[in-house]
């Protein structure tokens, strides 16, 4: 079987591909219209789900392995990916898992094969637009779907931790890096803007605070236009200073000091 | 002699006692009378200084191989050590550099010798007291001594790239964590906390606006007594809340959304 053949490739040649010891997670938050979904592949085997990852090929740096995993996943080029934490338990490779695993595919492998060592992983995530995604599951898997924030199944092995670190440090990183560009239309409302921050943060915002903040960061222009048809007053819109939010991204937003 | 036979030691058994691919690489900044140093190490051979660092042992988590390094070279423990980069370019551990090194201990190795191997660093800092410090240089350096940030002298590899990129994160930390503990006096003014804000950031910051924004952050707790013996006005005494400030130190600081 197909499926089969690639995993006895993996298994037979990964040794003298791949670095040792490492691999990569990647954190895919989706935002479209008000929600915030994370992207999980389902197990082959069991019920459960797992974040897309990957191994380094030996000349590649540790970034464009995980560029080329979230391309692969999601078809996505060119997306903001961070790295925030390496997960570096030595029990959190769990051999008894992948032996397991393996032996439903009918695949013994010893125990000192190189898949059964001890894997630290590096974690990045990333924040895309979810309409534009086009969702394509692994080797390993059978569906790759995109799951809500607080309806998450179960999850394979540190993977659960992985996620919840990811989305404590997206909202950790509001603070001091923008977020809007890709996610929202080229021209936004002040109230557009909220939205996506009220749903990365799962809570209401105070409107006043919120505008005094954002505009302290001075990476938006107030276009002349406004919004159309919308009832009440016609909001200003906005669209974001590209130099400057590349400017901030690098070097955190300027809020005062 | 003792040295070569340490190295020799490693150059042995390191390849079944570590972690293969992986190091650590720990920025040290020291804080004193408003200076801001960092820890360096001098190499052996060469007019160049190294970050402390070391290897993660097969069974050891990789947070705990940093705070062994920290331990070993500084005496202190229990200093909040942050993991903030994975440094993996592919050529960034320079084999011929390894190589040439160890051939003027008169050490030949193999080309396939696990120390020439590609290895991934992961970058940690801590801020410490540095007159708390009791410096202690390792087998493959001559010294260890505290260098001023703004006269470092020429760096091994990347390390200029890793002490650089731990500065950045530093700077844009103090937008999002609390600093200070262990830095300060037990009960602390506010202008020797903006002292030590001043000196991370390389700037002077405005008395009012950093007041204003350190007591939105919920840490500190105003003494009712005042500082004696100091010119003009008796400047209020502060302590922080250990119990928000570690809770920050975590969830982030709370300013404002």
């Amino acid at each position: 079987m197909e499926r089969n053949k690639i995993i006895g490739e993996l298994l037979n040649s990964g040794e003298q591909g791949f670095l040792p010891s490492l691999s990569v997670d990647c954190v895919i938050f989706g935002f479209h219209e008000n929600l915030l979904k994370v992207l999980l592949l389902k197990h082959r085997h069991l019920n459960m789900w797992a974040l897309p990852g990957g191994f380094i090929y030996k000349d590649e740096p540790v970034d464009a392995a995980a560029y080329r995993v979230l391309k692969e996943r999601t078809g996505l080029n060119e997306i903001f990916l961070q790295q925030f934490q390496i997960f570096g338990e030595p029990k959190r490779s769990e051999k008894e898992f992948h032996l397991q695993d393996l032996k439903k595919d009918g695949i013994n492998v010893n125990e000192d094969h190189w898949i059964l060592q001890r894997f630290v992983t590096i974690g990045y995530y990333a924040l895309v637009e979810f309409s534009k995604v086009n969702p394509v599951y692994d080797t390993i898997s059978e569906k790759c779907e995109w799951w809500d924030i607080h309806e998450m199944p179960s999850l394979i092995l540190d993977h659960r931790k992985i996620v919840d670190k990811a989305l404590d440090t997206l909202r950790i990183q509001l603070n001091y890096q923008p977020i809007g560009h890709n996610l929202l239309p080229e021209k936004f409302t002040m109230p557009e803007l909220q939205k996506l921050y009220e749903t990365i943060l799962d809570k209401k915002l105070d409107r006043r605070n919120f505008q005094r903040k954002l505009l302290g960061f001075q990476i938006l222009e107030r276009l002349s236009e406004t919004k159309k048809g919308v009832p009440h007053k016609s909001p200003y819109l906005y669209s974001f200073n590209l130099k400057k939010y590349h400017q901030a991204l690098n070097e955190g937003l300027n809020d005062g000091w």
